[in-house]
């Protein structure tokens, strides 16, 4: 493997840990735990993982040795620090017992159902430590949700005598793994189960979680770019750039970049629903500011709109729920005719108030939710290319304000996507350390005998010696959703909160952002350098614990 | 101005400067120079401008310091290091007199002739130094080319008692830097102008200009998305990523991050006309490594696309040629067609080598160029994602192989498109250096009464205190070239050299990339730290001075 001169210099970073994890370390234990919501339907459900307690590790005299093998999975889509999560795991349990070996499961969970693995050497994961990307073993997106699945897995970990699966995902993942601990719990195999709470997006957090990793380097890389083309707008004023952000399901991301960068827009998902916004409405946001930018001379800004808005848009989303049901009513004869024809049939179908919406949208945005659904039947959000959808509007709303005389600008767009340039960026410092002591956690966890926890470090604001590193029952996240139709015990998603401090703190400021030009250019990851520069967190971490 | 944490901790770097250029700096002059070609037309044109020697500084005992005023302007594109030239300039004005004062033109050229300005002060410029953008003074792409403009332009400058205008730009602009020098000297006004070599797009370049300043700092903001990307797509292990980068007349940029981040595929356009190479045979390239990879189980790739790639194909050049001709004869009986009789129509009057290229593009790209002529007559290339043509050209042809038994794994694609995200980053070491003594040089130029030169520093792959600085007759870099039907004389665009050490290193390896997962993820620009991370040069230069 052939490595850049700052994967060399990188490589002998040593990450900080928290003093407690530092040496030989004990375990405090708390008060039994309740699930977030349903407590009944929880317990019922997870009888042998129900109502355990919090642990939080302390130093000790020395450690429990207990010879140990252990596998480790990734799962889902990539989020910077993976692999230190793996070297924490490594390092720790080798330190237990040099005897341990860790083996892991290629290409994610699929890996454990098919035997597909490795085992991970010291000289082997040497060349992993403080990178980007999942390339170590891969990832997947299989999920572990079927009992023959679990019996699958129970064989490859029965031959290579392992102890404990550490599972490194989302919301989802992690829910799976707690439904496997339970499962070889009530089965009685002796087998544990830890998950690791991963995923850029920054919606698996609660009381409990303070921030997934990943997204603290993801949300830096998107606004080392994001602050690069404001101030390229800011030079050659004459281009408004309309920028989505990963992140279907939640806005953080989008937010923390707005807190980064300033920008003169941001468009929050779960303001818009919580407010039941048209797309109309929106655009009307944006040509507001434009507007009023325009009448100083400035013909230019910066939108950020989170990839997951459309979903959020209530009249879209009311709109899509009944262009599906419609399209799977009648699918095969709909299918033969031709777009103009399948427009007309969707129009006549449709509901006065889904209709209104529809014929309001631009002609390739109907196209795209008249077509290509899914195997499950929903249309394929992913492929509207929301930012130019938006920007498409403006224009349109633009010329239509023009001709009334309320707008006299010049109005030209540039439209960029920022997601794969982040997921797998080089771990910064917080994340190289934060993501070294979820792993090392896992490893004490195991070798403390524990099953459905989640590894966590809390106190993330403070410096890395005084964070507190410890264990979460899984259940004590968990409440019940409809998924596909089923009540299900889930991890519950962490939305963006319109009364949390990060959010406040950008609604307080945004209308001055909208008018003037306030941007900030936050510039690349340092690895090397001033400590404020370095090693200061996320500005959604830094509000959150203020 | 709020300012981010990196921006703070930047402010102070202190550039490094040659040792020339430290302290007092006296002038060593070379024999007389000739023009690059065309000698007797070029000398012709620049009577008073041709023919002076090359300048290289020394320390002196001490300098010349008889106070001036000096005008600067920022000319097209941004990029980084701008700001730091105008540092550079601005501090070697005041050192040589404090009663110097410093002027910018507002928005480019454009700022000349509109006797748009503002005084650059000591205070002004703190919140610039080793900043990326222009937006300290904009910029703006009118071009100096009229009597009329260079008088206005006086106008100003006699107000302000301006000595000298310094002009940071491309090619052009530094042609039209020389044309402007000449007509003040010609008419004896007095007037000196001093041009710099900026782009991020690298084709600025001889055997006096070791590099443009921007290269650096663009292509190693790129190389750490591009590497970022690699990653993903090596642990997702599913998607070929499409990269198309900027740089429309040159393919130094896609070159140089192929050189740092070796993916599977670079596109180079030079070689494409060199060897009269067709679509299908670029595309026909690509799916080889596809079907190559699949056959080894790697469904996954990364493909750099240089953005000027369409008009180096011979076939497609030649297309559009004929179809400027044809929908210039005949745009108006034409317009009022539906677009499957505008096919039809140009189908029917294309010769048969054109109607042939036309037939094998995908719908879309043909619609395009069937579109959109610009003001000049000519179509949009610009407006073409090449990066999409490409990929689904691809998808077609390993349909057709699939059929044919040739291919059977699975291909998806990703789309990016990088340009806006680099041309404003905050300078790498090397820029912030070699712009601040960029700067200097051309303080010095002025001090010494030069005019019509360029500044330049030279050996700029060793250690920054043994640069050599000095300056450049513009007119030793000219030529004659057909520009608008007409013979004029200009700056030799550089394009990549086939026989070049830049693009021989890459040949001799690609093939091995192409096959196998070798890619290098470069990280972001480092500002501190191990120098071999922070201020090494591109590998472009590496190889061309080894």
């Amino acid at each position: 493997m052939e490595k850049s001169l700052l994967q060399q210099a990188r490589a002998s970073y040593v990450p900080k840990l928290p003093i407690a994890l530092r040496g030989a370390v004990g375990i405090k234990e708390g008060a039994p735990t309740q699930s977030a919501d349903n407590q009944e339907e929880i317990k019922t459900l997870f009888p042998n993982t129900y109502g355990m307690p919090l642990i939080e590790f302390v130093a000790a005299e020395k450690s429990d040795a207990a010879a140990m093998n252990v596998g480790v999975i990734l799962s889902g889509g990539q989020a910077p620090g993976g692999h230190n999560v793996i070297t924490g795991l490594f390092d720790t349990i080798k330190k237990l017992n040099p005897e341990n070996r860790l083996f892991g499961f290629i290409l994610g969970p699929g890996g454990l159902v098919s035997h597909n693995y490795m085992e991970i050497t010291a000289d082997f994961i040497e060349d992993y430590r403080n990178t980007g990307g999942f390339d170590m073993i891969g990832s997947g997106r299989t999920k572990l949700e079927e009992t023959e699945q679990f019996e699958k897995g129970l064989e490859i970990i029965r031959k290579l005598d392992i102890k404990a699966l550490v599972i490194i995902g989302g919301d989802d993942s992690n829910t799976n793994a707690c439904v496997l601990a339970e499962y070889y719990a009530a089965k009685q195999y002796g087998v544990q189960v830890i998950g690791c709470p991963k995923t850029i997006d920054g919606d698996l957090k609660n009381s409990q979680i303070e921030t997934s990793f990943g997204f603290d380097t993801a949300t830096k890389t998107y606004s080392e770019l994001i602050g690069n083309i404001e101030r390229d707008c800011n030079s050659a004023r004459k281009y408004w750039h309309f920028i989505k952000l990963m992140g279907r399901s939640a806005s953080h991301i989008a937010l923390e970049c707005a807190l980064q960068c300033q920008p003169n827009i941001c468009i929050v998902s779960e303001e818009v629903e919580a407010k039941d916004m048209t797309l109309n409405e929106i655009v009307e946001q944006i040509c507001t500011s434009v507007a009023y930018r325009a009448a100083n001379g400035d013909n230019f800004g910066v939108v950020l709109i989170p990839e997951g808005l459309i979903e959020f848009v209530p009249a879209i989303g009311r709109l899509i729920a009944e262009l599906n049901d419609l399209l799977a009513a009648h699918g095969a004869d709909y299918k033969d005719l031709d777009a103009d024809a399948q427009r007309q049939y969707i129009i006549s179908h449709l509901s006065d108030a889904n209709k209104a919406t529809f014929e309001t949208l631009p002609a390739d945005v109907a196209r795209q939710l008249s077509l290509d659904r899914d195997p499950h039947g929903n249309v394929q959000v992913s492929l509207i290319e929301t930012e130019k959808l938006i920007s498409e509007m403006c224009a349109a709303k633009l010329k239509q304000w023009a001709a009334e005389g309320k707008y006299t600008g010049k109005f030209a767009a540039q439209h960029h996507f920022f997601g794969y340039e982040g997921r797998c960026a080089t771990p910064s410092n917080f994340d190289a350390d934060y993501c070294y002591a979820l792993g090392t956690s896992a490893a004490q966890l195991i070798a403390n005998g524990k099953t459905g926890y989640m590894a966590v470090v809390k106190n993330t604001t403070a410096p890395v010696e005084e964070w507190q590193a410890g264990g979460v029952p899984i259940t004590m996240m968990m409440n019940m959703e409809r998924r596909n139709g089923q009540m299900k015990p889930v991890i519950r998603k962490a939305l963006v909160e319109l009364d949390g401090a990060p959010f406040k703190a950008f609604a307080a400021v945004r209308d001055t952002w909208a008018k003037e030009t306030c941007y900030v250019y936050p510039g690349p990851i340092q690895y090397w350098g001033p400590s404020e520069v370095c090693d200061r967190p996320t500005m959604t971490l830094i509000l959150e614990h203020k």
